[in-house]
């Protein structure tokens, strides 16, 4: 039996942190993607349960090894993602959950073509606006340049095996949720079973 | 918008007809697809709703036309799908739920690889036996047949991109949802709704 990697992008306001809550609180036998990062830990933050904290020399040398199944430089420190480890988790019959960037999903998908890549949707424009607006932690500007950002990963929704519109939370968990768990019904997941049944004293 | 041909097959006993039912009361927008057959209609059958009642002669000419998905002759009557009627339902964006035979499946998939194939399994031999006797409509040489049947359909199971285990009809239900509706989310259903609003005024 074998794990499957789903992979979640959105623009900023669309809900992504909150629905894959919601997802985690649904089902079992799901793990989240930890990346490898060379930024400092944040008050509170914790290696190996927020981010794997290592140094640039380590994270170059990785990049060189071909360690990460995808990897960037944002703000001047390095994000990626260990092949290994998802491989690792993947064997063991988990599902893993990743929360990447446009960029980061199809490098991803590229190394991975089995992984499948899950786009989250605004309602409307005026809605995700709505929403950033009512964050109150963003200037005129910021939340301009949000909206910006958003138009273009939109753009890129199309080669993402699934889109999930979220115009209400519980529904757009839902949906998640009905993606994840028809993997999980794919013959190949239930092939211990059903040569446990051929085998079985009739 | 297209829809998807979705088939389902499973060893009698298995409860396919509830499951589907089921399915039936909880999703909008499926039609149940409707064979053409040969055979007399029974007393409260009526023509277009259980099936097409056609002469043996039109169908044979159908058969030569390539008119149908599948087809078969069972104790000298012949039942088929017609290919067409698939198509045009699927071109209205309706999902078509197809209850057929593991030969008839394997035709299906044959001629329509993009159909999605659904195996429904008893949760053991024991428990499907138990079943069968439950239903008192059987002698046991009958029983002891469907069993036999059984044990050959299941081992086909395989080649089905799906399997359920109906070890509680209402979780059967469930996961048969969560399959139709995870092909529903795919990006090519949303690409209506993802270029409306790449096209709406930010």
């Amino acid at each position: 039996m074998k794990g499957r990697l789903f992979v979640f992008s959105a623009p900023s306001g669309c809900g992504k942190t909150t629905i894959l809550k919601g997802v985690f609180e649904r089902i079992d036998g799901l793990k989240f993607s930890i990346s490898s990062t060379t930024r400092a830990p944040r008050k509170g933050e914790r290696d190996g349960v927020d981010y794997f904290f290592i140094t640039e020399q380590e994270f170059r040398t990785r990049v060189r090894q071909n360690r990460f199944l995808e990897w960037a430089e944002v703000h001047g420190n390095l994000y990626g993602t260990d092949r290994k480890q998802v491989e690792e988790a993947l064997n063991c019959g988990l599902d893993l959950i990743m929360d990447i960037d446009v960029q980061g999903a199809r490098q991803v998908k590229c190394a991975m073509p089995e992984a499948v890549t899950v786009f989250i949707l605004p309602p409307s424009w005026k809605e995700l606006e709505r929403r950033l607006r009512d964050r109150r932690t963003d200037d005129e500007d910021s939340i301009r340049r949000r909206l910006q950002n958003a138009y273009a990963e939109v753009s890129e929704a199309y080669w993402y095996d699934y889109a999930i519109v979220n115009d209400a939370i519980d529904k757009a968990i839902e949906e998640v949720v009905h993606i994840i768990t028809s993997f999980r019904l794919q013959t190949s997941r239930l092939a211990g079973f059903i040569s446990g049944l051929l085998s079985q004293k009739r």
